[in-house]
């Protein structure tokens, strides 16, 4: 990983901590741990998934909409893949 | 109105649509009916301010971020307001 | 209202604050306001009706499913009503 | 798996399929993928993730505050962790 950025090594050990939530629900599920239980360990996976979204969200739209240096053709193509990912996305 | 752009004009039919829904959810529990009825027609509402809300993301991603007459400095600007208002939106 | 409960009561008053705010948004569209307030404005509505939907699952859920002095046939329909409004919601 | 309900196995099924997603994203991250493939990846998995709390909403709502079998403790104590988990969802 030493050729990722900051940014890229931060993302990657979000996305482990989640497949280690994964895996813990996968556990709960197969010793038939109470529903409750099951519920909680989905709700927590799904709120981290949101953070995941969120800072993918900041970075695309820093990196490929807002960045000073990108030319209009590149800006409106960036701006068009978030819409294209979020389109439609509050509803 | 006349001075409004289309777009704008869209915008009021729509929050216009809005609050007609909030007044039909009024007279809902006012006359007493039935709890499923009141849900539904709040899961509308709610359905028809995330369209909203996906045309003003939309509008304000074209107009202060993507645009390719913006200042670099008012473009980062419209950056900072979408992820102020929607920062951590996803989580 | 003097006939309606107290809790349908709190219901139509958190009703008619939704109701001011969609009045609010509709006149900031109409003044011409900045993007970023309508959107702000957008967003506090939609967390205002989040609260509104929050309460209505939780009347609906205690007392058209949970109260202890329900038929089974109207639980089972309580809970297929709340299926049936939130049926997929999370996805 | 043997003595797992046919919904047990096909939660673990689809918890599986979504270990799966999140392998992919983390290979999508580590080979310096386009962000907008991440980004499509992602939101992959929060509708993966929506389904699976979909499932288990319905299961727990079902089984714990719905059958007809179940005490009126049972039956309350099924409510209130469905509402601790999902409280304030909507807003």
């Amino acid at each position: 990983m030493s050729h990722l950025s900051n940014d890229s090594q931060k993302l990657v050990a979000r996305i482990r901590r989640i497949a280690g939530q994964v895996a813990a629900i996968e556990r709960s599920v197969l010793a038939n741990a109470p529903c409750s239980e099951t519920l909680h360990l989905a709700a927590a996976i799904r709120g981290a998934v949101g953070g995941l979204m969120d800072e993918l969200f900041e970075e695309h739209l820093l990196a490929h909409v807002a960045a000073p240096e990108l030319s209009p053709a590149e800006r409106a193509a960036g701006a068009d893949e978030l819409l294209t990912v979020l389109g439609r996305h509050f509803r």
